[in-house]
């Protein structure tokens, strides 16, 4: 199968489980629901729940011991920018094309969407965690998920993230966000893949290495595409980043830079990948793909 | 030891342990810890926390067992606080005397606040978990809090109250919202001092029952409060709920009707909890200190 084939394949099957989680019983509260499947069923690239897949089948077969967990971080991830989107935040209308979650609803139904996804994500893990029998993977998948997301991960780099809005930053602080606000939730999502499967420490923490690597690089690329990016592909106005007067890769370090970091990045990637040979060409052409994505 | 006397002792306990939690190695993010911090640090009942840890004492001693999730629902609680008080939601400027958190920082943070909150509960009782031998219990609660905090619990219960801010609601619909914002909440605290106590089936079906009765009671005793209690002691503005046009247990059925409820609600939870006979005295003489309050 050709990789983009299985990439299909692997987004096919997380929607297809997104939608399930998304056929809830409501009564009252179908706002909130509608709301919800509004920015979670908009697409994108599941990019989170693939590689926690993908990083799965490094070590074990049988996908649907990681879907729980895998929708979990795509219902993080989409949490995160409903919020993100605010604004009170970045103030941002469009997202993947589609009006942001606080413009077809209001601003009020958008924050409980988010706190609702980010709840949902633990509620639907945890229901699955307690059938289990070895437990111990599935809460060790979810503590590395809470931690990531959390205040010294996703959410942490966030704060620092609109609190520099108007200043012009150093890079060690633009590293801590690109860091926090991108990479540690990516490198959690391969990682929570290796421990379902049954990865040793060492396998473990390689993989980490290889979704900080990869984080990094996919942030870096969005920066890029900030600037040079195509709004109907992105999705979203191109520039907006500067109109925010946001430090980015390419304003700290220049262009140039900022494209020999990202092929770094890839290549320290790819180099950990080689222990795990055929095994990793989904992820070796994915990232590939990724780094040179105009989307 | 009066009950006072115990009700305060385990405020302090609780109180200390969640100044340990939120003593946090931060970096760049300290604005984020702050504002944390701001709400969960501002005094308040406890009651969530303290109903785990007497229902725990039902069972078991050694309450620090019960300590990270006690913690978790105060977390969980105070998050939603910072939402609710929000200007796209409630709009308040005063909470429990103090600045509401997007008063003191500012909406964007106070978002942020709330969300790492949330995750934070999750990390701390996940990484308690992990450590633990009898998984299975600590699981178990984690999952009936995610449930009662989600979108068929407390946030389904906010949403319904936002959107029927300026309408007249039937008693369906009230119930809804006072079941789901606040009763869920109170006796999943409940439930979950029962469940890692290592109460039996019956048991916990018995305390999640006086729980819910008891939620109930305390929220109609705060819609009471609202039309009669003194700004001072409630650290809000009295007649907020009718300046917003919130429908309310007194609005819909008369103040008579409404103190009868308490009563009902607070003697069906007193006769299940004969069976515990002298354990049951401090939740006893707490839930007809809580329905009787001006605070």
């Amino acid at each position: 199968m050709d990789w983009k084939d299985i990439l299909n394949n692997y987004i096919d099957i997380v929607t297809k489980e997104l939608e399930k989680y998304m056929d809830i019983n409501y009564s009252k509260n179908n706002k909130l629901i509608e709301a919800m499947k509004y920015s979670l069923m908009a697409g994108g690239k599941r990019l989170r729940p693939v590689l926690a897949m993908a990083s799965y089948e490094f070590f074990s077969s049988d996908l649907e011991k990681v879907m729980p967990y895998a929708c979990g971080l795509e219902m993080i991830h989409t949490y995160s920018l409903i919020h993100d989107d605010l604004p009170a935040m970045d103030n941002d209308d469009y997202r993947r094309g589609k009006l942001t979650n606080h413009k077809v609803f209001d601003e009020g139904v958008a924050i409980l969407a988010g706190d609702g996804l980010l709840n949902y994500a633990f509620e639907i893990m945890l229901e699955n965690t307690i059938k289990q029998d070895n437990m111990g993977l599935y809460v060790e998948a979810m503590r590395i998920i809470a931690k990531a997301a959390g205040i010294n991960g996703m959410i942490g780099g966030q704060i620092v993230d609109i609190e520099n809005e108007d200043k012009s930053i150093d890079g060690e602080t633009l590293d801590y966000i690109h860091l926090n606000k991108t990479a540690a939730l990516i490198a959690a999502s391969m990682k929570v893949g290796a421990v379902i499967g049954g990865a040793d420490k060492n396998d473990i923490d390689n993989i980490e290495h290889i979704g900080k690597n990869l984080g990094l690089a996919f942030q870096i690329r969005d920066d890029v595409l900030d600037i040079i990016g195509v709004k109907n592909k992105l999705g979203k106005n191109v520039g907006s980043d500067e109109s925010q007067n946001k430090s980015t890769y390419p304003s700290l370090y220049g262009m140039e830079y900022s494209i020999e970091k990202i092929k770094e990045c890839t290549h320290n990637a790819h180099e950990r990948m080689q222990v795990y040979d055929k095994k990793a060409d989904f992820i070796y052409n994915l990232s590939n793909y990724l780094v040179n994505r105009d989307f």
